[in-house]
């Protein structure tokens, strides 16, 4: 009788496993791969050129998690390669942020042998006590899935079942790569049948019942309105809220992390809710409505100004991609896709109020004002009319990512900010990594607003920038310090007080020339009007770095008031 | 009656927790506080100046951490403080590397009230699933004591334990500080008392039956020799292992762990052992000893040159901070410090061989060489020659920290690298902390070797350098990318390079300027010579970094044979 046993069966089409995931990764989208080399990943590195993956060898692993980030929130998915140990620990904040905000980045590393592991040997990057599980008990944690590939024959099925998981959960998987497990051998059929990466379908009948329950609410109220949330973004319901804001003719509110999910330029489209915070006339609007679609919602304190929303449940349909509820009433195990999708198909005629589309007109107090100080008053409407359709904007924890609230986007704009981990650092880091998912993608141009305390966090991705060719656009607003924390305690203390740097010149010793890079140094009004109109600077060669001179006590109303409740809460 | 609950007794002196806990970390001899301000800390800096520490707000926490290791080498102990979540991830990787090569670091973590923390809620800096254990777990395995501050009750009892724990281990300890923990108030009447930071002293009936079987050994050896490692330094028996060199007249060695822990001027030193990589000469005396008394040992891969020892346990004696070991006879739970005191006190007079002391001669082939090349053979031995009593000299993963074996030290040098746990970066942070505790302890210089690989991963520590005013030496040695990696795998690839840097210049894009700084490139080895004598160069009045250029294909001999032991491994 002949053995059917997978593990001693010839392999028709034997492929090794470094191979089978780097082109599984390839399958799924990913063109380049973030990390840096260690001696535990370099023989898996070998196999990336043939398998169609750029290398992108990052400056630190915390940074190239970051870059990971940026790259999947643009491009669908990414990867991270670190070593065991030293590599690995160094970008756990990162892989953390990504898991609390939803975003899908795989984390490969590459690990001792099996047999010295399992021998315990007391190798370098260990803790000296023979333990190699300690590290991915860490990333349990902070991983929707673990894939541990110490045996051949379950390897492929583990890899396909990591990167599934990581796509439809949306959130960070992490993958050992033993050093011997590189080579061996698994089945090279299997890539022929692609991963499913399809969202298991709703129960029909449960569905339906969903589908009128919300319909039945939805019809009988008076001023309906819709309001967009993160999860709506990273669990990619985006057709379906454009096709429901397009039906219904509803007017469309987004929240500080839903911020870039609709065209804003849209006549429904009515600003920013985030309670106390709103943007103007926008909470008068949302909370007098009886009826609030909240999509894909995630209600934290930076989201909501310190949770200063006025909605009640029994005003609210909350649509989640694993429940939908209804005032009171729960709908566990179902996907907000397929509900939304069929209250558009059958939707009758809605009433609506009728709301002032949202605008990047100035405030009356700034409009005739002859001053030139460049205030977050002025700053984020400006930026909004120089914005251009399909840019991608990331705004740094701290004042940009409050300011960006008074910032209405032209349509497919891509904003990227970290308003619930809020990591600071994170967005230059980020940066890299979505400019080079826009350079893959095609011509999309990648805008950083990051201050002076946090990009000194993570500064050197710059460096990687430039030996990537990229070409962002990075505002650093001067202000002194951590403005942000000064709001919410120690307005003078030294602790808030930073190294001044002369950013425009950074670029230069990272291996910047006048070829690859361009430095401004932007004090008025009227020179930052002057930059935005020039030709020159809004062509995507190379990286430009402007330092914005701002004023160290000035902050957006909705950073001023988020950081009072913080503090308040802090007591 | 009258309660005697101390819950509800009133206190008599009452003090804030934060002050009781930084009260007791100046104790102990900690007078900085390494790491960043973040929200859930800031309330807590406040306390610092009244209690005599000072702050120092690194660029980012793994830098924080890294310094914080550094600081502690050349201090004792130390402290960093992180901000929950973003923050205190960040810095495992530091932490992970202090618990694995016994570094007593005090990690302290701002929370959030422990009233958000009950009712799960969803703040920044949180993963958004109510979870706040979750880091807390993460820290676990790399620390060696958990305080969590949670009730005022138990909050001076727990600070005094962590501190306690950390000392005596030798090991990181990890405390948090829920917010409205900081001004909760303990018995101050605790802070009469110092914190008993004593060993444990042995069972004497032990120590001495112990003490007997030593020195029936030893004195019947014919040539025994003196091998001392890592923990010697790191559990403090230097002072029983001097003595023992003193008084026994036994040729005495160091592992590349144990460089720093004898007088390498003294007669009886011989050099470096580490099997294959050994000084010339070394492993000949060592391997042909009928009796090596082992102080300290770490058998670690990096610190053998690939496991390459020839030393059987029959001709040991291995002297731990938790056991000893002669021959195959284990006594555990018995500290090595009391063992090696008695010894000293009761030997007899030793006989052993004759051995050439150790020095900084250039090897014959470099001696006449009109050569120019800086290579590793010519710089270590001329790095010796430069070198003064009291030196803290660090040396970083890769070249640099094997070419150190080939460095005769004077006496009272303080060596500092990461053999163990080998994370690259490291050195630059702990440069920072160390020029700071060698700042504070008196007049003492702080020189870093690190390579252009991989001072790109914390190079922002050169701006925390100079807004402390601090004055290392650091030179980079500029190779060409990773040459450790290209020993083990990968001699071409594009991996193992790098983005090319103006070292030179980086302090100045930082803050540095004429008075606070000095840049120099050299490239030939005359170069190298006239800057060494330059007087002006050796005062530490200011930052000095050197670009050292070095042909990228050039490595110590121990790292050629170390790397090669390690791809094989990984095959």
């Amino acid at each position: 009788m002949v053995s059917t046993d997978i593990a001693t069966r010839e392999l028709n089409n034997p492929v090794d496993v470094a191979e089978y995931l780097f082109r599984r990764l390839h399958e799924v989208g990913i063109r380049s791969l973030h990390g840096l080399p260690g001696d535990y990943n370099l023989v898996a590195l070998d196999y990336l050129p043939k398998c169609g993956l750029n290398w992108v060898g990052n400056c630190n692993e915390l940074n190239a998690g970051y870059a990971a980030d940026g790259y999947a929130r643009v491009n669908g998915i990414s990867a991270i390669v670190t070593t065991f140990g030293v590599g690995e620990l160094s970008a756990l904040n990162a892989i953390a942020g990504a898991y609390s905000e939803f975003v899908p980045v795989i984390h490969i590393v590459g690990q001792p042998t099996t047999q010295s592991q399992r021998d315990g040997m007391l190798l370098h990057h260990t803790l000296g006590n023979g333990d190699f599980n300690v590290f991915t008990k860490m990333s349990e944690g902070i991983s929707c899935y673990v894939a541990r590939l110490n045996e051949p024959k379950d390897a492929a099925t583990l890899i396909d079942s990591a990167i599934r998981e990581c796509w439809i959960r949306s959130r960070p998987v992490y993958i050992t790569l033993p050093t011997d497990m590189v080579a061996a051998k698994v089945d090279g059929d299997r890539l022929k049948t692609p991963i499913d990466l399809s969202l298991p379908t709703n129960d029909p009948e449960k569905e339906d019942y969903v589908v009128d329950v919300v319909l039945k609410y939805l019809e009988a109220a008076k001023n309906p309105v819709i309001l967009v949330d993160a999860c709506a973004i990273r669990h990619r319901a985006l057709d379906e809220v454009h096709d429901l804001v397009e039906k219904s003719g509803l007017p469309t509110f987004v929240t500080p992390m839903g911020k870039g999910a609709v065209n804003e330029t849209h006549k429904n489209f009515g600003g920013v809710y985030a309670g106390n915070g709103s943007n103007a006339g926008v909470s008068e609007a949302v909370e007098s409505s009886d009826l609030i679609l909240s999509i894909g919602g995630i209600k934290s304190d930076f989201n909501t100004t310190g949770f200063t929303y006025r909605v009640g449940q029994l005003n609210s349909i909350d649509f989640h991609s694993t429940f939908v509820r209804v005032r009171y009433s729960e709908y566990p195990n179902i996907n907000m896709k397929g509900v939304l999708r069929k209250v558009v198909e059958r939707m009758s005629t809605l009433t609506h109020a009728p709301i002032p589309p949202a605008s990047n007109r100035l405030p009356e107090s700034e409009k005739n004002s002859t001053d030139q100080t460049i205030t977050h008053k002025w700053l984020w409407p400006i930026v909004g009319q120089w914005l251009r359709e399909n840019d991608i904007i990331l705004t740094e924890t701290g004042t940009a990512n409050f300011g960006i609230w008074d910032t209405r986007f032209p349509a497919n704009v891509t904003a990227i900010s970290q308003v619930l981990w809020g990591s600071i650092g994170y967005a230059m880091g980020a940066c890299q990594g979505a400019a080079l998912a826009a350079k893959e993608l095609g011509d999309r141009r990648t805008i950083l607003f990051i201050g002076d305390g946090s990009i000194q966090l993570t500064v050197q991705e710059l460096s990687t920038i430039l030996k990537k060719k990229l070409n962002p656009i990075v505002f650093v607003i001067c202000n002194d310090g951590y403005t942000i924390e000064r709001y919410i305690h120690g307005w003078d203390a030294g602790y808030n007080d930073i190294q001044p740097w002369d950013f425009a010149n950074i670029p230069k010793v990272f291996g910047g020339d006048k070829d690859n890079y361009a430095g401004y140094r932007i004090k008025t009004r009227d020179e930052l009007n002057e930059l935005f109109t020039k030709e020159e600077f809004n062509v995507s060669d190379k990286l430009r770095l402007v330092e914005l001179y701002m004023p160290r006590d000035d902050a957006p109303a909705a950073l001023k008031l988020t950081a009072e409740a913080a503090a308040q809460r802090n007591k």
